[in-house]
């Protein structure tokens, strides 16, 4: 599955499903349904059930931030699909048309961007309610998404239209290219490389929680500094930036040996780099670059250090240098910075954070179920 | 769009969309997004936005059955997407989790089939209740969606689970290959050619009359040629076999010089590939294909000719070939035979009908919206 990413969710539904009494996470069941393709892909290939000679081979799939489609001659392919439901990713009362369809992509380019990839091509299926279809809702949403989609030189080659009959769904897939074995996984981070994050982390999620209390985006210029910060969180969740130019660079340079985007929350999203890697981490806590933004709240407003750690859809990039390529990691694009945060380690999985105190790190990201 | 078929809506929902003071149909809207995605990939590419040197282009994007991507090097991809939502394309209690997941694959082979491509990949995007959840429902879902897939070779390389807050909601995407230059459009089609449709048209329609009506999928032996018949049209509508080995045939062997899946309705799906080539047709009611089990019932129960030329969802291939290739074209493959019922004729994609009354064909096909 490419992403488990969850953005958006009411408080109520969210905390139902973070529940422990639930039995399945989805990640148990993805991992369910990995086990079952990789039986299925086992499964021998009847030699003339094409005449096609030169077909193309499957390099990584579920389990990654998108998969790898190795082609017999040229690029690898990488393709993700991301779907978003109302009321449990996006609340209409909450965001506009323009900036839902703008998320919709941008959701999928950062996985597009966590392989190392370019984005090429996008379809996007979506279901939508009569009374909506009537209005210009539909219209408004491919404006937002198209504005993205050509700033990234991206094609919309297809998708799907259908009726639903009470929630507005869009999935959204995008295919992208990566120069043949540069497909930077989040299985390859080693013992001793350096953890790197780009930008800062905790604003999608602050932005969640000021839309909960009723803060909503404005198209009047703010006039406190407090009104500005407010704004400028809205945005972080609201519409997303996918570091697409660092995912690109990373893969071309060859500078990064694992890497995942900020997606779950770098809690969560850290332990499944660890995992794929069968290694361990530790991280600063003083290094881990917070939204600026955030610090305009007191802590009875937000738990800062949790929104960081935790805090889901910042849709930074997560990743390891080798101690000897670092002297080449630019540690500033023109869309952000990379900030050192902390080792990988050798054991599994563990994950130590030293900082006001000194404890292992829990993921404690979004889950579904 | 890859595809505007629909399925198993209810009676009243299907009526409603079928409403002429709908002042746009999803048809409407595929145009104007086929045409603002045209503009978009006019946009002038920075060269230098990608230091990938042999990036792919795009054959043929939003209007045909999948869109096609032409690599540089090797065969073509080929690439779709099946949005099904519950209520709307399918009902919980008409079906299992098992012929669910089979159908929507089916969908999606079916449209990789139409091009004349090979089905490689799949990812398949759910959203599902909490309820459902603690089901065996995605399990066995799965379990339909494996079989099928294993029985032609594709692989399942990712997708996403969200939790949905009502419905299931399952986006279907499939990958596959052709030969480079051999897919095959709808717009190929030539004044002369022949039109063939594979198997027969009509029974999948009438399989979801017999849904609405009570009529249930039975595990016991059918004691009657009507129950028997009964179970082969519910089998038609929910477990459809998409006309693979017929798609890969006539694009290796160039056979056909326009290709569309009957999804919407015959009367739907020839007006497309007529509007798309530029073309007319003439087809003879008579030789229409009709499903041999609709005849165990009286015209009270259906409208025969309606059900054939109308009903949506046969997955069935209709195909125009060049009358210098007749002879190369076998009738028959082991999965079905293929059908000759009228020619393309020139003209603004009029299309007659000859048979019990001579008349002009109206879409009258499955619409959204």
């Amino acid at each position: 599955m490419s992403d488990e990413r969850r953005r958006g969710g009411s408080k109520s539904l969210k905390r139902r499903s973070s529940h422990k009494q639930q039995s399945r996470s989805e990640f148990d069941f993805i991992d369910l349904i990995k086990s079952r393709a990789l039986k299925s892909q086992r499964i021998t290939r009847s030699p003339n059930s094409s005449l096609i000679t030169h077909h193309s081979s499957l390099l990584q799939g579920i389990g990654d931030d998108a998969a790898v489609i190795r082609q017999s001659r040229g690029n690898d392919l990488v393709v993700t699909s991301d779907l978003l439901i109302e009321d449990i990713d996006f609340r209409l009362e909450w965001t506009t048309p323009q900036l839902l369809g703008h998320k919709a992509l941008a959701v999928s380019l950062s996985d597009i961007a966590a392989m190392g990839a370019t984005p090429r091509y996008a379809l996007l299926s979506i279901g939508i309610p009569t009374n909506i279809w009537k209005t210009n809702f539909i219209d408004e949403l491919y404006d937002g998404f198209f504005a993205l989609a050509d700033a990234h030189n991206v094609a919309l080659i297809g998708g799907d239209v259908s009726r639903s009959p009470k929630h507005v769904v869009i999935d959204s897939i995008v295919i992208g290219e990566v120069k043949r074995g540069h497909a930077i996984l989040r299985s390859g981070a080693k013992p001793g490389d350096h953890i790197f994050v780009t930008g800062s982390l905790g604003g999608a999620a602050a932005g969640l929680k000021l839309l909960e209390s009723g803060v909503r985006i404005s198209h009047q210029n703010p006039r406190s500094h407090r009104a500005r910060a407010e704004q400028r969180l809205l945005i972080r969740q609201l519409l997303p930036e996918p570091r697409v130019a660092w995912g690109t660079l990373l893969s071309e340079e060859r500078l990064a040996t694992g890497m995942i985007d900020v997606s779950d929350g770098l809690s969560s999203d850290l332990t499944h780099l660890c995992k794929e890697s069968g290694v361990g981490a530790r991280i600063q806590l003083s290094l881990v670059p917070m939204d600026p933004n955030i610090m305009h709240f007191r802590k009875s407003d937000f738990d800062h250090v949790s929104m960081a750690l935790n805090g889901g859809e910042d849709f930074e990039l997560l990743f390891t240098v080798n101690p000897r390529n670092l002297r080449r990691l630019p540690l500033r694009l023109r869309n952000g910075r990379a900030t050192y945060i902390g080792d990988i380690t050798r054991g599994s999985t563990d994950i130590a954070i030293d900082g006001l105190l000194s404890r292992p790190l829990t993921s404690a990201g979004f889950k579904h179920f």
